[in-house]
C-alpha cells in the first residue's frame, strides 16, 4: 500500500501506555461483558497498533491511520460529542461520503453512547430535513460537500472538510474534544450496560411514502458484524474497499467487521472504476460489497483484469444474475451473495433490516437461486396461509417442494429492534411474531431458499406466477445485455405480460443502432428457448439507462407509471 | 476420505422435510434470540444435510454421519434423556473417549436442556465418584471402555459399545427416544429462554485438592466457539481431528465450532501416531488441537512429514516453546497458541475456565511470549497490587513496561458463570470483579502479554525473579533434548536455584547413554551461553519420561515433593 506522508493531529496521537477499556457497569457479573461493535476498535488498538487501519487517498488531503491513531480519533469524536451536551440515547446525524468521518462516527457516536443517524448524500434537502426531524437529530456530522442538503437547518453541525488537517473544523471538534477528556481517556467513557441498547438508526429511501428509520441494536450489530467477518473469512492481512457508501445500512456492518478482522479500509468517496481498479490491483483489495448494478460496472470496466490477489466480493441489494456471478468468476471475483431483508410493503428500500441469508460461493444458477440463514441468524422460513388458515398472523411453512410460494420471515438477533417512532409499522412488520419481509420465495427440498420476487414482481400472465427475476437472469445471459429488468404489463387476453427494459452492452449497442425492434426479436428468441411460454416477454424497450434509486437498486415502481400509461 | 460402507439404524435417518426449529418462547421480542451453541448443527443441517460432519474409523465399527443423519440422533439423545426424566437443569455425566457419543453429547444433553458433564476417563474410580456425586448426576452416559469408572454405582447409566449399530445399548437408547418423541421433531423441545443458563460443568483435575465444577453457559460457549471457528479460519471445507480429549474443558469449544464452521470433525479413542498421521497425510486434516507434549510427539514420530494440505494446530494448556514451534512450522503446520486460563491456586488443573488469549501466527520466541485478547474475550489486565494499595480486591494494571510482574486477569463473556456448588471458591476466583488466573506476566508497551509463569513457578534465584518458563523454553532449544521441565530447589547461598529435568531425544539418547553427568554439562553450558547467571540450572536430571496429568500437563507437583527430599 502507497500512503504518501502525512501526519496526524498532534490531538489524533494517543498517550503512551493508554488504556483501552471502557468504564464497565461494576455490578454485571465477571461472565457478562455487554455486547458492543466498539469493543473490536479497542481490541485491534491493543493487539495492532500500529497496522494501518484506515486509508483515504483518492481525494485532494490524502490521509491515513493506524488503528491506535484512529483509536484516539474516536475517543476524541465521543467526547466532543459529550461536550456538545450529546446524551445517551440522543441521535447524531452523519451526512458525509465514505471518508474518514463517517468511518468515525460508527464508532465514536456508539462511544458517546448516542445513536448514528447515516443519511444518505443522494437524497433532496426536503428527505434530509424529514430525516432530521423525524429522528429529532440532536447533532450533524456533514461532509463538505453537502452542507447544501442542511441549509437553513436550527440543528448544530460541524463540517468536516475531508482535509485530517489542523483547521479543518471537524479536526478542531476533535481536538477540542481531547482538551476537554481531560485525558480520563477510555476508562473516563462509560459502556453500554444494556447490550440491546439501540445504536444506528437507518432510514429507509422511501419511495412510495415517507421514509422509515430501522433501528438497530448494539448486540444486533455486534453478531452481524462477527458474521460477516466469519461468512467473508476475513483476517489481518485482508483489505477491505469501500465501494458501497458507508451511509447504507451501516455499510452492511461492514465498518465493524472489518475492525473485528484487524483489516485495513480503503474509503473511496465516489464509485469510481478507475480508483476500483487501481486499488483491485495495485493496493491489495480482499473485500468489497456492492449491489448488482455496481458490480456489473466493475466487470465492464476497461481497466477490467485478474487482481493478482483472491478477492471476495458481497452482493447484496438485489439477486445477482448467474451472468453477473460468471463475470466476476472469469476475472478471479468470488462472488458472494447475501440476500438483505427489505422492508415489508416497499419496492425499493435501502437499509436491510436485517443481513439475513448469505449464499455460499457456488456456481451460476444454483448461486443465483438460494439463501441459506446468515451464521449469526436464525430462523428463516418460508410462509403461507392456506385457504383454511384465517388469522393473518398465523405463519405456516410452506411445503419444501420447490413449488409452494411463500413469503420469506425471519426473527433472531440480527433483526431490526424497531420502527424508531412507529410503532403502527413496527406491529405491522412483525406480525405473526416474526420479521415479514415481503419477498416471495420457495423453499427447496434440500433446506435452499429460493428468492422469487418482491410480492409486487410477480407478473400473473395466463393466471400462472411468473417471477421477474428468473426472467431477468435468463435474459441476462444474452450476450449484448449488459442491464435488464422486467415489469409486468396488462394484456387483454392474459391479464399480465412481462416487459423486458434492456440496457445494451457498450459493445455490441452499434450493431442494433436503428434496429431494437431486430434486437428485440432477437431477445425474445433467447427468451423462448429458456423459458415457458407465459413467462416470456411480450416487449422489449431497449433504453440507454434504467431508473435507480440512490443507492443503485432498480426502480420499477418508475417502470410501472411508464408501462401504466403504453 | 475414505469411508467404509455403513447405514446408520432406522431411528438415525431423518424425516424428509424435517423442520431444523426449537419451540421458541413466543413471548421474545423478535430481534433476540437467545445464544445457544445448538443452533450451530440445526443450521448445518438445513445447509449442509447431506455434507459428512462426523467420521469415527478407526476403531471395530467405523461409522461416519452427515449433518443430517447426525442431528437426527441428537434430537433422539435428547427425546431419549427426557424419557430417561432427565429435566432441565439436570446433569447428565459422560464418561467416553472421542467418539460419537460424546460428540452427540455436546448437543443432545443441550437440546435436553440438561448440564454436559465429561469426565476425564484417565481419573480413578473414586475420583470419578466424587465427580458425579458433587455434580448429582442423573445419568451417566459410559463408553464400553469406562465401565469399570462406575462399578457399583446407583446412578442409571446408558452403555456405549461404540458400534452405532442396532442392539448395541446406546443406540437402542436412541432408538428408545425417536419412538418416545411420536415424531414432535424439534419443535417438540423448547429452545432455552435465557442465554446465561448453564449448560457445560466440567471438573478440574484436582492434583492439590477436591477437583472443583466449572459451570459455563449457553451463551459463553456460543460466543467463545465463534470465537475459535474465526480463529482458527474454519470453514466448510475444514476437517477437524480429535486428539485433544473432548472431555477436556468442552473439547476448547470444538466440537461447537467445528459444526458452526460446517467442518468435518474425525475422532480418535486414543492419542496414537500412526493414525494422526495417517489423517493429516490423507484425511485432508486442516485443524486439530493440543497440549504441547501432544505436539511435540506429533513432530518427532517416524511418520511425520510435511501434509498435503495446510494445517493449523491449536495449542494450549501449557505454553509452546520456540523450539516446538519451529518444528511444526518445518513439517507446515501453522501453530495457534492459544492461552487457556487454568484455576486459579491450583498447579495443574484441567479446564481452562475460558479461552482468553490467543496468538496470531507469529515466528518462535516472539510467538511463544504473547498473549492476546480472544476474539470474544474482554478485559485481559496484568494486575498487581502496589504497597500502597492495602486492599486485596483493588486491581491495580502494572505499568506496560515489559518488567513488572503481576497477575493475569479477565471477565467477560467466556469466563465460567461460577464454581458449582461452591461459592466460596467462586468468591474468591472473582474477587476484585475479575477472574484471577494465579498466572503471573509482564504487560509490553506493545500491548502483548508474555506469560511468565504460575505464581508458584517463578524461582526466586538470590533475589532475581527467574520464570522456569523461560529457562524451559531456551533448555528446549538444545538439539538433544525432547522434553524439559524446570522447578525451583532450595540453595544455601542463593535461597533457591533451578533444577532441570529432560528427558532426551530418542535419537540422541544413545550417545548420552551412562554419560548423563556429561551432557548436564553440555546443557548448563547451553543455558551460560542464553540466560542470566540466576536463571541457570544448578541441576540438571536425565529422566526416561516426565510425571503428567491425565490430560498431559507436566506435574511439576510431583517433581518438588521429588527435589523437596533431595
Amino acid at each position: 500500500m502507497t500512503t504518501s506522508v502525512f501526519t496526524p493531529t498532534p490531538a489524533s496521537i494517543p498517550p503512551r501506555d493508554a488504556g483501552l477499556r471502557l468504564r464497565q457497569n461494576p455490578d454485571l457479573p465477571v461472565h457478562i461483558h455487554p455486547l458492543n461493535p466498539l469493543d473490536f476498535l479497542l481490541r485491534a488498538a491493543q493487539i495492532y497498533p500500529e497496522k494501518v487501519a484506515l486509508v483515504h487517498r483518492d481525494v485532494a488531503h490524502p490521509v491515513h491511520y493506524t488503528f491506535a491513531v484512529w483509536a484516539q480519533r474516536v475517543q476524541n469524536l465521543a467526547y466532543a460529542l459529550i461536550k456538545a451536551a450529546v446524551k445517551p440515547g440522543d441521535r447524531v446525524a452523519v451526512i458525509a461520503p465514505n471518508s474518514p468521518l463517517i468511518a468515525d462516527a460508527h464508532f465514536g457516536v456508539i462511544a458517546a453512547r448516542a445513536i448514528l443517524t447515516p443519511i444518505n448524500t443522494r437524497l433532496r434537502p426536503q428527505e434530509v430535513a424529514y430525516i432530521l426531524e423525524h429522528s429529532g437529530a440532536r447533532l450533524i456530522l456533514v461532509d463538505y460537500e453537502y452542507t447544501h442538503l442542511i441549509k437553513g437547518t436550527n440543528i448544530p453541525f460541524i463540517v468536516s472538510n475531508d482535509t485530517g488537517k489542523p483547521g479543518d473544523p471537524y479536526e478542531t471538534f476533535l481536538s477540542d474534544g481531547r482538551k476537554f477528556s481531560g485525558e480520563k481517556g477510555w476508562a473516563g467513557l462509560d459502556a453500554d450496560s444494556d447490550e440491546n441498547t439501540p445504536c444506528v438508526l437507518c432510514y429507509t429511501s422511501g419511495t412510495t411514502g415517507r421514509p422509515k428509520g430501522v433501528l438497530t441494536t448494539l448486540r444486533g450489530s455486534y453478531l452481524a458484524a462477527i458474521a460477516n467477518a466469519f461468512e467473508g473469512q476475513m483476517n489481518s492481512h485482508s483489505t477491505y474497499l469501500w465501494i458501497l457508501p458507508m451511509f447504507h445500512a451501516a455499510g452492511w456492518t461492514f465498518p465493524w467487521a472489518s475492525v473485528f478482522a484487524f483489516a485495513t479500509q480503503i474509503t473511496l468517496r465516489t464509485v469510481n472504476y478507475t480508483h476500483i481498479w487501481n486499488h483491485l490491483l495495485h493496493s491489495g483489495v480482499t473485500h468489497y460489497c456492492g449491489a448488482p448494478t455496481v458490480q456489473i460496472g466493475i466487470i465492464n470496466d476497461p481497466l477490467a483484469k485478474k487482481p493478482p490477489q483472491p478477492v471476495k466480493a458481497i452482493i447484496a441489494g438485489a439477486a445477482p444474475t448467474p451472468h453477473l456471478i460468471a463475470g466476476l468468476e472469469t476475472i478471479g471475483i468470488t462472488p458472494i451473495h447475501v440476500y438483505g431483508l427489505t422492508e415489508v410493503k416497499r419496492d425499493q428500500a435501502d437499509p436491510p433490516e436485517s443481513a439475513l441469508t448469505c449464499c455460499r460461493p457456488m456456481r451460476s444458477k444454483l448461486m443465483a437461486r438460494q439463501g441459506h440463514a446468515f451464521a449469526t441468524a436464525q430462523e428463516v422460513r418460508v410462509v403461507y396461509q392456506p385457504a383454511e388458515h384465517s388469522k393473518e398472523d398465523e405463519l405456516i411453512d410452506v411445503p419444501r417442494d420447490g413449488k409452494t410460494l411463500g413469503e420469506i420471515v425471519t426473527r433472531g438477533n440480527i433483526v431490526m429492534k424497531e420502527y424508531f417512532r412507529d410503532p403502527e409499522a413496527t406491529a405491522k412488520a412483525f406480525r405473526g411474531g416474526a420479521f415479514r419481509s415481503g419477498d416471495l420465495a420457495v423453499w427447496h427440498p434440500d433446506g435452499t431458499v429460493a428468492i422469487m420476487d418482491r410480492s409486487k414482481d410477480i407478473i400473473i400472465s395466463g393466471g400462472e406466477n411468473a417471477s421477474s427475476l428468473a426472467i431477468e437472469q435468463e435474459l441476462a445471459s444474452h450476450p449484448h445485455v449488459l442491464e435488464v429488468t422486467v415489469v409486468a404489463r396488462k394484456h387483454i387476453k392474459w391479464g399480465e405480460r412481462p416487459m423486458a427494459f434492456v440496457v445494451l452492452h457498450p459493445q455490441h449497442a452499434s450493431k442494433w443502432a436503428g434496429r431494437h425492434h431486430d434486437f428485440a426479436d432477437d431477445l425474445k428468441a433467447h427468451a423462448k428457448a429458456r423459458l415457458p411460454g407465459f413467462a416470456c416477454p411480450e416487449w422489449v424497450e431497449v433504453v440507454p439507462e434504467l431508473p435507480k434509486t440512490s443507492t443503485g437498486k432498480i426502480l420499477k415502481t418508475e417502470l410501472r407509471k411508464v408501462v401504466a400509461k403504453l
